[in-house]
Parts: structure tokens; C-alpha cells; sequence
């Protein structure tokens, strides 16, 4: 049995590092690991965003996870709420309560952590640790430049919605998992749900382009029914539009329409964009290489609320609920 | 029940608020709860000191806690490590699994939290709530000029070492619930263990007097060992000398020392300063109103370790442990 102190020396400090120091002030000079607070600054001109997710046993994982992906999914979720922001990765901390200081977990689950965080030059800066149930609470720091962040108030009638990449793997996976329906051969369904890749490229390249953003977590039509709360702002979005993988189309269609448009766990980005951005945002999608599909319209204000529309234009009514932590799924 | 956003909304997103705006940029507008991010920047010339507490039932609070006192403890631990930085409470997030979402006890809590929180003008820009285990993350962010955090590793030979406050009330509040004593008529055991409170006036006072600093949660002997090896250091320390209040001082030796000089949950400051700042550190003292008691010397480089000595300066040969959470009190 490790201590508390090995323990995070073995696993955590020895590979984690001051952030990289920005040159705006000498003495400024950043602190991670070790002391009780670390130290960041955004660069002159920029703003922190700063984000925080928990992710709970039977909640956000099962049991039985591989902990090399866990490890990989508590970083990716938080790195995709800078994403949503258009802010650039730069920090993070790390609480962990663990039921037993088990090893061989701890070491996958540190590689799948820092495999991700060193793709995005993201620095453990400092964290806690303690025995308890197997909870993760990871805090992100991104740089976004003064006025440039990507706020969920900030849609405009007439913007077009967009979303990035495929929706409904994720809850494709899960319903694999519970034996809804089967998962095709050779479907990345389990990938999507364990190793969530976070839109950063996406969300950096949207900044001064797109309006309002943020990143699929809940399911489209409850991630995009905050964009138009806050916006006060409705919404036409064409369901058959919603992009998804093969594998997801070949679900019957409710089925389908569950995952694609109630689907947990896609962290792509939803965005609204002016009509004139069109072509600025098919050389993003080409330049960053993912997928970026108009799939709605944002009408004048209004009560906010979204109307859906089949590919022929003819209203659609579905009943589709967020996903939603107090409540089964 | 209430679902998770009506939750978040009625308990904790109405009672929070952007932080209050630097006018270093008029486009740094900060931006709190309801977004992917939270929005802040340090003013010019400073840096954000952050820091993350994950506190758990069973080993940080037991299972009858009143929820009040536990919505304090939580952000006062955290308020505690930016007073040990010489930082200025501006901002927190708070991440909270729970197994219900029991309204009255989220009140409480709620009112615990918020009550300290507004005293410190630190305002709650974000967080997430799942089902879980109850578990309380918070990590906070202060403000502190560029080159005048008060570090660890800052203790230079020749320091005196000093304590804020009077150390081992927390301890023996435990070992009173624990049965190992009684709690005299009028200690304030129960409440040092319950409603510590952080030393940010003192940490603020220390800029550019105190040279290393850090706060007492796991024992003075393991912290101040903290202080000396990332310094470098050895220390000379007058067990008899570190301050203690009436209550403990009456308990018999050997449970005296356990509690002033291994026991948790202090949350008074420890901190190094050159002999020329004894004058400086009185008019401290006076002026935030908490005593600051020297209780040794700084050696000389060499292999980190703490010297005990008695009040008539002979060496005591103690064993004392500090709190680590993989291992048994």
C-alpha cells in the first residue's frame, strides 16, 4: 500500500510541470505541483476560461473500465468545454479519491491521463488525493483573448446551426453495452463513448467566426435549448440533417433519433454561425479535418424552444429528454 | 426530487455571480455560472493562485455532519492554501456528488458555503453535480502580485518559525468525539474541528515580510517538514513553545504533543521570516487581531529534518505522524 505522498510523487508529480511561462512579466513566474497553491497567469490580453466536471462510478463509467480510457475521458470531457469556449488548453488540476491505492490502476489511468494532456500541452499544475469511493474531479485552464470567447448568449437571429463531426455513437455504445441492440461490426460505437476526442482544434479555429458554441454532453436538443435560453432565441433544426455515422443510421429510426438528438457523451461541438461565414467554415472544417454540418436555422426571438423538421421540411414531433443526473436515463 | 438543473439553479446558481470585472481591459468581461467556462483574468501584474480540495465523508467529515458547518469547511480549507500563498479570495468552483438531492440539507449547505463566501467577496463562477457518494470538490482562485507568492521553498538559514493562532483545538475536538477525552466545559474543540477559519488577513499581511509559508492541515511536524525540504533546510523547534489554547494545555502530555504537533485540520499558518522582521510581525499580530508565536530557528542547510527541544532548550525525542489518507489515524 502506497502513502498519500508516494502516491502522488509516483504517479502524478513526476510527470507533471510548471505550465509553460509566458514572458509577459519576469517575475511572474509560474508554479505547479508541490506548494499550496500553483501559480498560472493568462497571457497580457487574454482571459482564463475555467471549467470543472465530476465523474462518478456508474454515473460516467462502469465498474469494469479500462482505467487507461477513464484516465483519457476526465481530461477529454474538460478539455472539450474549453473547445466549446474557442479557448486554447493550458492547465490543470486534478482530485482523485480512490478506494485503494492500487498500482497497476493508478499507471494506466495516469498514462491515458497524461497521453491526452501532453497531445495538448496541458500542464498537472496541482490536485488532491484521498481514500473514498472512486470519484475524479478534474479543473481545466484555457487562455481565450479578452472579448473572443464563445458564449452560449451569444446567437443571432439567422445564424445557421452547425455541429461538428457525428452524433449518437456514444449512446449507440451504451445501448450495445446494455443490450438495446447489437453493435455492428466494426463500429466505433465503444470508442466514442470511452475515448471522447475533444473538439479543441475546432473550437480554437471558430473563434471571430462563430456566434454562440458549446459542446454536446446532455444530447443536441438539451445542449442547443441552452444556447437559445440564453440567447432568448428559437430554433428550426432539420433532425434527418444531424449528421451520424453509418452504423447509427442503420438503427431503426427512433432508435436513431434517441441517440443523434438525445445522445449523452458526443462532446462535438453545436455552434450557430452567420449565413456570410459559410464558406469560411467549409475551409475550417477541410483545414482541421472534421466534419461541420448545417443542420438548422435560428428564427427571431421568442419563447426559446426547438422546432424539428424531417428532410422534406414536414414538422416532426418528438419527445426527447437530456440526459439528466438525478433522473434515470 | 429536483432534477439536476433546477437543483443547481435554486441552491447554488441564484446565489452566484461573475466575479467582480478588473478594469485592466473593458473586453475582460467575466463571465460565471450558466456557460462551458467560467471567464476570469488576475489584474495586471499579478498571477492567479488556485488550489483543489476534495473532502469525503468518513475521512474528512463524518456522516452526521451538520450540513452548515460542512458547506463552511469545504471553502474554508480551500481559502485556507490562498492564505498560505499570500493570494486574495476571488473566485471558486464547486463540484458536488451527492446520493440525493435532499433539499433541506442542500440548503444548509448552501447557506454554510455562501455565508463564508461572501464574507471573503469570493464568488462561485462554476462547477458541475452528479449522483454520487457525497463528495465536495472545490478549487479556488486568488489573486497575488507577480513575485510575491510566499512559497515553500522560500525558507532562508537563520529564519524564525512561526505559527498563527493556537494548534491542536481540531485534534482534540476529534479525539473528544473519538472518546480518547472529554472536552472541558467551553472549549472550542468541536468548533476548531468544524468551522475553521482561514488566516486570509494574516496570509495578506505576510507579503513581502514572511519568507516561506504554508498552511497546517495535516500537523505541524509533517507541514513544516514540507517547508524544509523543498527549502532545503533543517529546523530547531521549542515543542513547549508552540501556542495552544487553555483546554489543551490541560490534557496530559503525551495527548498535548499528538495534538499541537501532529494533529489535522489546524488550519493556522506556518511560516518562516528574517530575524530583522520581529518588530514588522507584532505590528501584524495587533492589527489583524491573531497571534503570531515564534517557535524556532532556521539551520543551516543540510538534511531536512526538525529538531525538537523543550522550553528549557534540551532535545525531546518525539514520534509523530502527520494525517495521510492511506493509512489509519
Amino acid at each position: 500500500m502506497l502513502s498519500e505522498f508516494s502516491l502522488i510523487d509516483r504517479f502524478f508529480a513526476r510527470r507533471a510541470s510548471a505550465p509553460a511561462p509566458r514572458l509577459q512579466d519576469a517575475s511572474a513566474t509560474p508554479l505547479g505541483i508541490g506548494d499550496d497553491c500553483a501559480l498560472i497567469a493568462p497571457p497580457a490580453g487574454h482571459q482564463l476560461a475555467i471549467s470543472t466536471d465530476m465523474l462518478v462510478e456508474g454515473r460516467h463509467f462502469f465498474a469494469d473500465v479500462d482505467p487507461y480510457t477513464l484516465g483519457h475521458k476526465a481530461l477529454a470531457v474538460n478539455l472539450s468545454d474549453l473547445a466549446a469556449m474557442g479557448a486554447k488548453p493550458h492547465a490543470f488540476t486534478l482530485a482523485l479519491a480512490l478506494p485503494r491505492a492500487d498500482e497497476a490502476w493508478l499507471e494506466a489511468f495516469s498514462d491515458g491521463l497524461f497521453a491526452l494532456a501532453e497531445r495538448y500541452d496541458c500542464a498537472l499544475v496541482g490536485g488532491d488525493t484521498t481514500s473514498g469511493p472512486l470519484n475524479i474531479c478534474i479543473t481545466v485552464f484555457g487562455d481565450v483573448p479578452n472579448g473572443a470567447a464563445l458564449r452560449r448568449d451569444a446567437a443571432q437571429p439567422g445564424d445557421d446551426i452547425y455541429v461538428s463531426g457525428t452524433l449518437g455513437d456514444a449512446r449507440a455504445g451504451l445501448g450495445a453495452i446494455r443490450g438495446e441492440w447489437a453493435a455492428p461490426e466494426g463500429s466505433d460505437w465503444r470508442r466514442a463513448l470511452e475515448r471522447p476526442e475533444p473538439r479543441v482544434a475546432v473550437g480554437l479555429a471558430l473563434r471571430g467566426v462563430a456566434h454562440a458554441a458549446l459542446d454536446i454532453s446532455d444530447g443536441l436538443a438539451g445542449d442547443l435549448m441552452h444556447i437559445l435560453k440564453r440567447s432568448g432565441l428559437r430554433a428550426i433544426v432539420d433532425a434527418d440533417a444531424v449528421p451520424c455515422s453509418d452504423a447509427v443510421r442503420a438503427l431503426p429510426e427512433p432508435a436513431r433519433r434517441q441517440c443523434t438528438l438525445a445522445g449523452g457523451d458526443d462532446y462535438e461541438l453545436c455552434f450557430t454561425a452567420p449565413v456570410a461565414a459559410r464558406d469560411a467554415l467549409a475551409n475550417i472544417a477541410t483545414s482541421v479535418n472534421v466534419p461541420l454540418t448545417r443542420i438548422g436555422t435560428i428564427e427571431s426571438s421568442g419563447a426559446p424552444r426547438i422546432a424539428w423538421r424531417d428532410a422534406a421540411g414536414a414538422p416532426l414531433s418528438l419527445t426527447l429528454q437530456g440526459f439528466d443526473h438525478f433522473h434515470a436515463d
